[in-house]
């Protein structure tokens, strides 16, 4: 993303820093207020769909929409200018989600009253990608991403394997329950099968007859044992991740005596009572 | 399976290769081919099974129905005639599936109309199973099912001891709740034990006294705290695996004996000594 | 126990090896038997409380139980003759559930019809526990258990810390939501925090202002992100347990060539082919 | 907090020894009495709202809870008059919760039959927060409030994760299902997305539509597969703490500065380089 900043040293270039980069204090400030500029739009979103808060409080709700568009436009605008090439961050991910949570607002203008608009309203709600976005500077979500890619495969066919089950274990209820008890199709005994299996248990559909509770039964032990496995792949991936980081105490030793293991806020050795580099400072 | 291969390298053993092998770039599409096959085959039984689609797209299914019954058919036959012994083949588990999930079409053309069709309708689904045989090219899942063979007994042990206590905590229930509220009988008792243990909690049986919630909540309680069980198990087992990586088998059988699941790294056959072709060539 | 056994050889000393060790084939029979009986006496009781069965096939149910009850008889007294010290095996624990698990039977033949014979009845349960005795065949039952026991005081503390916690924000959703909704009081407001905290959820009790929903929505995500708090515990016990034994590969190298890490079942050598000691000797 | 005792050796000095520290065996006494009452204290705020209970036995509550009250008063005027510092007591945060703990009985004398006095009874309930403040003596919970916190900033991305993933699947849902079914409002919506993605499923609120079953079973297998990231955070962490069981702080406090939490075998004080006593003869 760097290389495309402007070569020159020029105001453009500046704002590209503070914009993109998290490097400086602008820079930070900048994604800070982002970010709060974001959830904030994200819940005027989700309170406007609530009928009662809309019909009372149109009127701050469309102000305040307007605000947030406005502050949304000036930083779609000033992204496009400061980028060395425009087209190529217009037409990237971010740049169609920054167009696309920004101009529903506009749009509203012209298709007044109309039902397609509640769709085009939640256009905004993607505005929380850009989150995402912002990530870089909670380091920590980098060492659960990487855990999560190193095993991806693992995960997928666990949960390919899972939907397996589930259509199988779905389609022995559709054949085996009364279809009266819910279990009208075998989409629906697949879905019921799901519900069971992830141990969530909604009980809108819920076997009546003995043969389909032993088999529900059985299919909840199942669920019940095999989120071992999602388990064990991610945590034997962090465990070996985690393998080489100090756990609360620091990596330094002691100038002294070489003691090792110091509380990470330590100031003075534990062992021999010497001073230690100030931790702050660290 | 491999030993089934005929000697001579006619077409016969080309054929075979692309259906029971997965090494040549033929093979390797055949299988792809299949899954797809499989997997649309699974969908078209679930759609067929809701009413409303199955009277508006009766001929669509149909069609559909007998194209892919034609062509798990012919495989069928492939698989017998390329296979130098077709008994041991036709008798064997995945032998048996390939029949029953390709016979239920052509039972149609007698039983109409029937409602046995259903239940036989639905042996179509048993090809979910060949997707198994399938797995090898998904070599991840081997770590999986080595993990879950590792801590089979332990997982056992620790199901069966889950049964135990939910027979007893049932049987508790039966005695302190009143009947009314679902605890009919013994064997219903433990079926909500069950799904209050594995924290599926339908709510369609809730206990309703004060000593019924009081043990509920024991229950809850239990089932949360000891979910950690098999959780551990298989995360210790795959930490251990993961640890050094050691012992992945290959997917290659032995051309001499058959034996599979060689390490990664093996030159030789484990069970008869055979030179394997070596992995790093593979 | 052993120390109960009668000092001289005779019938009587072979008679309690049978039924106290496990280390003759006639002693696993025994034990073996023993299970089987236990497991279909359960079966009995279970079946027993459903009343339509009861009435249906009362006759072969009390035959059965007869039966069952005979052969525990004719155990309790071989036990009681066979062992050297009597009165501490009837007084023991299992010395206990054996009488008040054989007992209920005979009971019935004086209170016939009576309500308190249900849950004299449902003493025969009991039984159950004898399972636990003979798990020491089952050696992998051991490692759970030392996993647990290693991690009994942290489970404990964790489990009180839920408990305060349940009953903090049961309290707030006292105060919080109306009455109606089924919070009734504290008690019930703690029960409904339990059943949402655990991720159990049977829904008969469920928020309805947006404050409880808001606060409901903070216990469940609580509760879905401290399960890993009893998993962590119990995992990194066993993982530490687990740390000194082989994956699936044996600890043993070839006598060739030094390769180590073979397949558990490894006949030959997988890096120079020669034939290492029959695993099955092993 | 230590420093806040008297320099004198006299009655005040015993007395704080006794009330502050758990050292001593008149010092632990007293922390195991005051749990007991803490906890004997919550059960009756418990008890006192279950309506037929109050009616019942109203006096025995009544004078119960001036007993309770009464020992409550006197322990938060020995804290007052044994400490150094009596307001730095006061305004801290044990300080407030003792009193306002303590002072609902006093209030219930002037404010007789007012709604408000409900809220100001269960106020009482604070007094949970003081067993916090007994925890030390359980050495074991510090392991696991350790384990928290190495892990604190990874879970807390974790559940801001969690979030805004229920909120676009909220949202979607709101779009997706007929609002006849419960999602009326996009709060709503993720109300709903949370319970089915913590897998707690009340299923007061369960999709109707065939697009909206499918979302539902993506967010439950979803929720199935990521529960494994936080137990993989806390377990990681645990497992590393464990494996050499290095830095367990001990339950005493610096002589000369106050610090607590170093380490169990710390000879001098991480912040003031303070020689502590030795750790081995504690």
């Amino acid at each position: 993303m760097n290389d495309e900043r402007p070569i020159k040293k020029d105001w453009r270039y500046d704002l590209h820093e503070i914009i993109y980069e998290a490097d400086t204090k602008a820079g930070k400030l900048f994604d800070v207020i982002l970010l709060w500029l974001i959830l904030f739009s994200v819940l005027l979103v989700m309170l406007e769909s609530v009928e009662q808060l809309n019909d009372q409080y149109f009127e701050f709700f469309n102000i305040a929409e307007w605000v947030v568009t406005a502050l949304f436009t000036i930083e779609y605008i000033a992204r496009i200018i400061t980028v060395r090439r425009p087209l190529s961050y217009i037409f990237s991910f971010y740049g169609l989600i920054d167009f696309l949570s920004t101009i529903p607002k506009y749009i509203s203008l012209f298709l007044v009253g109309t039902q397609v608009l509640v769709a085009f309203r939640a256009l905004r709600l993607l505005r929380i990608f850009r989150i995402l976005k912002l990530h870089h500077y909670v380091g920590e979500s980098q060492k659960i991403t990487n855990a999560l890619r190193a095993s991806r495969t693992r995960i997928l066919v666990f949960l390919f394997a899972i939907l397996l089950i589930c259509i199988v274990l779905g389609a022995v209820m559709y054949l085996v329950e009364d279809h009266e008890s819910g279990f009208t199709s075998i989409p629906k005994s697949v879905y019921w099968a799901i519900v069971t299996l992830t141990t969530v248990g909604y009980g809108d559909i819920a076997p009546q007859s003995v043969t389909g509770q032993f088999i529900a039964s059985l299919i909840m032990i199942l669920g019940y044992a095999i989120i071992a496995i999602p388990t064990g792949i991610i945590t034997s991936e962090m465990t070996k991740a985690n393998a080489g980081e100090p756990a609360l105490s620091t990596q330094n030793s002691c100038p002294n005596c070489s003691a090792e293991g110091h509380l990470y806020n330590a100031k003075y050795c534990y062992r021999c009572g010497t001073w230690l580099k100030d931790y702050e400072n660290a």
